[in-house]
């Protein structure tokens, strides 16, 4: 199956006249971008907003070096993981009270996770998916261990494409799903409120990793009647790099939920320096320790610029760069043998496409050395982020163009685009 | 006891003598203090070295925003967790290869000591002791009961100077003992090679919990023979706030050692991202998830003056500085009650001293508004922390005197420093 150019896609004036009636179109002037690059890498790593450095040199030379510990108190540092939090909330369909900023996605996965898992005892299975990020599934397997008794670790269901099915796994064993809501490498997307409610029937609980979501697709956490949820605020949210992560529980969850990192600030009255540890009330018991400021100030800026974006909008763009670029990949780019692996229908499409083409990793390599920044996933998909609020359809126009012309030309034979750096 | 003062202790300009002669004067100029303040709070957050706001605008500007996804290879992004951990470990006697950042200290807490007690199977309790600093104790509690199996929790026994000891509660059950080397609130500090020689006695193994230390006091965790340590970067090292922690795990336990939080990052093969987790030879298996890199850029900056410092001359300061503060305050403030808490042993003391005196709240708070910043742990103490690096002797002098003053005149009975904020 492929798709047929539309009038609007077949030039590059076409695309630039869709740049021009796009709403989203100011935006791109509000971040940073070298010149002479096509960024479509913001699915990894976000870009950098202008307001960014302003803000955080602010907390750098007055928060920290004028203010000093008093900063705590005067410059809100201390409840700055709530107040953030509630700023993530209208991105992800959460209520006030809901959201929280956590550490790094992993840590706050195995919050979620042994949270989630402590609320259904007696169950001793956890589903997650063999093709989800691995860190999740890493994670998972340290929860399994970590929660088994004398009967032994808990037992590990990971569903997959090939079999078996949610489906299939689910029975009145399991405790918790986790699941990726766009996966990491096909950028395939679950119908959250439908696999929510095939896992309430199983009387187990849901976990979501919003990491290639937040910021990319409409969430509805609470209108699907999720569980539980983490995310990444380096991706589409344009936080800074490994910028922190958010945790969402439901508000029926949270009075009886009982997080297993039980650092101080999460504590009920952290400053009363008690020898026991008593959770304190809602999201703040999923808080740790004391939060990194810095990365938190790119967070803060990143999302001044979200409060000003109309979600609906940033879909129907997404969906128009990723319709453009699949439309212009199968008239293009057929002869030589690439193929699209994200899904067609926009239904479960994230905001990333992902094309499986052999020696991937060269042809990725020649792309940047020209200006087109995507990623490579072994062993044979190149990937793009189609990050609505800065890049354009010309861009994708540009960047299948050049695409085009490295394949055509071979140019990615060339010696020095096989060799590997650590991150690929 | 009180100190009788010595010559050089008895004039402000004998003061200024010790300062003319300080070999570590001129490190204040590399720091950004606010003018008119005397800041006694490094031991909580210490001040900002200045150069790390370039730096930090470095790797926000160029690393982040021109570098974008390729500064993961290209600005050394991946490996800056075990690079800087190469640079911390001279500062606390490790070797090469066995330091690495973490994420908030609790989090480090958690994974070395679950690490700790996987390395003791058959052991059930955990030592700490009932004044460590909370989150040790809170985070123990989870370790305790995500260790135990069918024949319940591990069980925690505390230590305190009221008893029982040390000696009393080790026994062939005791797997792990947790110990801050100096006390948070005291500044007490312990004798690392006897203890540890006594833990090893009995079969177990020690950690060390350096947050207080590093940076402040000599600590040789291999002369000492200890088997895990975290610290913390944003008191005496100036990271800022809340810069990440780091764990030292002593060599001969690396390749055994089984830390619960297995991130990807602490995979021995992250990019190729397999299904099963396979922990990273040495210290990266103590790495989780994704750093927050502009949290690291601050720690970076801070190290590279640390590179220059010779730390027995820290040492020597230190001593000078508490020694003076003690003598002082023995001297000038004894008509107001005021109790030294902190050790006068050198041997047994950090680089901080504290105070008990009734209505330490307010009388904090007054010194505040004075310009000296030091903070109050409840009930009754005031705490002073004495960085070698920024603070002078003069500094000291000028403190006493305005502490007096206030004492003297009440002036700390005014309703406005009997407040409280949320952080105090």
């Amino acid at each position: 199956m492929t798709a047929n150019l539309t009038d609007s896609q077949t030039t590059r004036l076409a695309c630039e006249d869709l740049d021009a009636a796009d709403p989203l179109a100011s935006f791109r002037g509000r971040f940073d971008l070298p010149p002479g690059v096509i960024y479509l890498d913001g699915n990894s790593l976000g870009a950098l907003p202008k307001a960014t450095a302003a803000r955080i040199q602010h907390v750098v030379i007055q928060e920290w070096g004028v203010g000093l510990i008093r900063s705590w108190n005067d410059a809100g540092w201390f409840d700055k993981p709530r107040a953030l939090g509630e700023r993530i909330a209208p991105l992800i369909g959460a209520g006030p009270g809901e959201v929280v900023i956590g550490d790094s996605t992993s840590v706050s996965l195995f919050q979620v996770a042994v949270a989630a898992a402590r609320l259904r005892p007696g169950r001793r299975v956890i589903v997650s998916e063999r093709d989800n990020f691995p860190t999740d599934l890493y994670m998972l397997e340290s929860v399994q261990e970590l929660l088994g008794d004398a009967s032994g670790a808990l037992e590990r269901r990971l569903i997959h494409d090939d079999g078996p099915s949610l489906d299939e796994v689910l029975d009145e064993d399991v405790a918790v799903v986790v699941l990726t809501h766009v996966n990491y490498r096909t950028g395939r997307m679950y119908d959250m409120a439908e696999v929510t409610r095939k896992v309430h029937e199983a009387g187990a609980l849901m976990v979501w990793d919003l990491c290639h979501s937040v910021g990319a697709v409409p969430v509805d956490l609470n209108g699907a009647g999720a569980d539980f949820a983490i995310g990444c605020t380096y991706k589409y949210l344009n936080g800074g790099p490994g910028s922190p992560s958010f945790i969402w529980v439901a508000e029926r969850h949270q009075s009886s939920a009982r997080p297993p990192l039980t650092g101080w600030h999460g504590h009920a009255r952290p400053f009363e320096f008690g020898v026991e540890y008593a959770p304190a009330a809602g999201m703040t018991r999923f808080r740790i320790g004391t939060p990194q400021l810095l990365s938190l100030a790119g967070l803060e800026a990143s999302l001044d610029l979200w409060d000003e974006v109309d979600l609906a909008q940033v879909r129907a763009k997404s969906l128009q760069l990723t319709d453009l670029f699949i439309a212009l990949v199968d008239s293009r780019l057929a002869p030589w043998g690439v193929e699209i692996v994200t899904p067609r229908e926009h239904a479960v499409r994230g905001s990333q496409v992902a094309l499986r083409v052999a020696d991937g990793y060269p042809i990725m390599q020649a792309l940047i050395e020209r200006g087109v920044i995507g990623d490579f996933r072994g062993p044979d998909l190149i990937r793009f982020g189609f990050t609505p609020l800065y890049v354009s359809h010309a861009d994708v126009w540009d960047a299948v163009e050049i695409l085009e012309d490295i394949l055509a030309t071979e140019s990615w034979r060339a010696e020095r685009f096989s060799r590997r750096g650590a991150v690929t």
